[in-house]
C-alpha cells in the first residue's frame, strides 16, 4: 500500500468571495502538488521525497501561505516556518521565523541531514542556509499583492483581526499552511508543513508548523501528521503526536484518533483547523472542524480528489 | 498531596572534577530553589507560581544554565529559551533565542498570560518583553568566567565538542538546563524549564526547553515534566508528552512511564539525558539516563532532598 495526501491550510473559508475561476485555480495547485509526490510514490521513491516534494510545489504556488505568496509580518516582512520528520528514523528538521528561503520546507529537510540539530530560528537559520549553499532571495520574490492588501486591512483593522474572520478577495483567513504526508512502497512514513504564519504576526511568534509533535510527526508505528489551523491551540494539544499516541496506546485508528483529537478535543480548547494524516496501512484522513480546508489526496489505486468545503 | 521537584541539568558529569565545597554550593543551591517554590505551596499557592520561582532561583545561580551563568554562543552571546505550562488550564508559553532577559522563565509566563501566542523568538521575543516592561539586562550581565572559559575551550576543540565529554572545573557538559514541576494543594500541577542551550551553539539552534511537549508538559490528568538533555532527541521523541500519554492511553503510572521513556525509548534513540515528574497524587520522579542530573524534590511530608550522581 502507497498514498498521499496534502493540505493548503484550513479555517474560515467565505464561499461568497470564491469565484469559480479561482476555486479551479486551487483545486489545479493542489492536484498538481498531489501529482508530484505521488509520482516520486510510483517511481519507488521515498515517502520524505514525495512530501517535500509535494510541500515545495506548494510553497511555490502564490495563492497559498507558504514561500512564495506568504503573509507579511507586522514589520512588512516575511518569516516563514517549517518542518519535516522521517518515519523510519524518527529523524527531524524544522526552522522558523527565517527570511528570504523559497523553500523552507527544503531548509527544513538540510536541517535534518546536514547539522546535528533539530530545530534553527531566525537568523541562525538563515546563516546556516547560506552555509550549505541555498540561495537567499530578496523580499520581493515573496511579495503579493493579494498578501499586501490583506496586511493593509489588517493594520487598519488592527485589535480586531483575531476576533472575526477577514473578508478579502480571494477568500482566506489568518491561518493559512501547507503541508503533505505519505507512505511509500518501502512501507515508509513522512510528513512535513510549512507557512507563513499570522498575518500582520510580530513579536517573533511561531505557531504549531515548525515543531515537531505539534505540526508535525511521522512514526512508521503509527501514522504520519500535518497540521493546519490556529497553531496555538495545536501547540498546547500537541496534536500531531496525540494521534500517534491514541493510535499506539489506546488501540485506536487512524479515523478515531483524528476524529477524538480535531473534532473533540481541539473544539473544547478552541482550536480552529484540520489536518492530513496516512497510516501504515494506506488508511488516509483529512478532518477539520472549520468550514473548510484546502485539500487533496491520492490512495495506491485511486484518482486523484481535491476539495475545499 | 503537594509536592516539587527541580532540576539543574544532567549529562556526563565528571567526579574528579567536583571539590567538595563545590559540590555544597551546588547542593545549597538546589535546595533553595526547592524551597522557594515549596514556600509558596504550602501558603496555598498555585504550581505555576511555585514552578516559576523555583526556576528563577535557578536561573540566577550563575553555576547553572540558565539566565545569570548561561553558556556563550559561538557569537560569544546568550541565547536563552524556556517555556512554562499550566495543568488546569493546559495554557502554555515560551521563549526561544532571546536576548538580554535575566529571568526567561518570567518572560515565558508573560507570553503565556499577557499575548494570544505560545511562542516567540529571538528579536520579536525581546521586543515583547519590552513592551510589556521586563527590563533589557547588559550582555555583562550574563557572563561568567567559568562559561567563558569553557567557550574558549570548545572553540579549541572545535568540531570534537560533541564528540566526548569536557572537562572544565567545575565539571559540566554540554547540555545544561534547569526546571522544576509541582503539584499544589488545590491539586493544580505546572512545569517550567529555562536553558542557555549549547556551549558555541550557532545557526540559532533550540533544543527542547521551549518545545511544548518535548520539553515541558503539563496535565491535570496525568502529570508535570520538565526535561533536560540532548534536546535533538528529546524534541524528535515528544518526551514529556509521551510519558503523559502513556499515562493516559495506556495506563501506567508515573514511574513505568517515566522508565520506559527514559531508560529504554530514549536510550534506544541514542538521547541523554533526564527529566523530573510529579503527578496528581504527588508520586516524584527523576529518572535520568546519564552519569548524573542536579536535582532537588520535597514531598508533601518530607524534607528537601538533593542528589546530584
Amino acid at each position: 500500500m502507497s498514498g498521499i495526501a496534502i493540505h493548503g491550510g484550513a479555517g474560515t473559508l467565505d464561499r461568497a468571495a470564491m469565484t469559480p475561476e479561482l476555486e479551479q485555480q486551487y483545486l489545479n495547485a493542489l492536484s498538481a502538488a498531489v501529482s508530484v509526490g505521488d509520482r516520486i510514490i510510483q517511481q519507488n521513491g521515498s515517502a520524505l521525497d514525495a512530501v517535500e516534494a509535494a510541500v515545495k510545489s506548494l510553497e511555490d504556488f502564490p495563492l497559498f501561505n507558504a514561500g512564495k505568496g506568504a503573509v507579511f509580518t507586522h514589520d512588512k516582512t516575511h518569516e516563514l516556518d517549517a518542518s519535516i520528520m522521517c518515519g523510519k528514523t524518527l529523524e527531524a528538521g524544522a526552522v522558523a521565523g527565517v527570511q528570504g528561503i523559497g523553500n523552507p520546507v527544503v531548509l527544513a529537510r538540510a536541517i535534518m541531514e546536514k547539522s546535528d540539530h533539530v530545530l534553527l530560528c531566525g537568523n541562525g537559520a538563515l546563516k546556516f542556509a547560506q552555509h550549505i549553499g541555498i540561495e537567499q532571495l530578496p523580499e520581493s520574490y515573496f511579495h503579493t499583492d493579494l498578501r499586501w492588501k490583506q496586511l493593509m486591512q489588517v493594520i487598519n483593522e488592527e485589535g480586531t483581526f483575531l476576533d472575526h474572520s477577514v473578508h478579502t478577495d480571494p477568500p482566506d483567513k489568518k491561518f493559512g499552511t501547507v503541508g503533505a504526508v505519505a507512505l511509500d512502497k518501502h512501507g515508509n512514513l513522512a510528513a512535513a508543513t510549512s507557512t507563513g504564519g499570522m498575518t500582520n504576526k510580530r513579536w517573533g511568534r511561531a505557531g504549531d508548523s515548525p515543531i515537531i509533535g505539534a505540526g508535525t510527526y511521522a512514526n512508521n508505528n503509527t501514522c504520519a501528521i500535518s497540521c493546519t489551523g490556529h497553531g496555538e491551540f495545536f501547540i498546547r494539544a500537541v496534536v500531531a503526536y496525540d494521534i500517534s499516541c491514541l493510535m499506539e496506546y489506546a488501540g485506536l485508528s487512524l479515523e478515531d484518533a483524528c476524529r477524538k483529537v480535531v473534532n473533540d478535543k481541539l473544539v473544547k480548547l478552541g482550536g480552529e483547523g484540520g489536518l492530513v494524516a496516512i497510516d501504515t496501512k494506506g488508511n488516509i484522513c483529512l478532518p477539520f472542524n472549520s468550514t473548510g480546508m484546502y485539500r487533496g489526496w491520492k490512495s495506491e489505486n485511486s484518482e486523484i480528489i481535491t476539495a475545499i468545503y
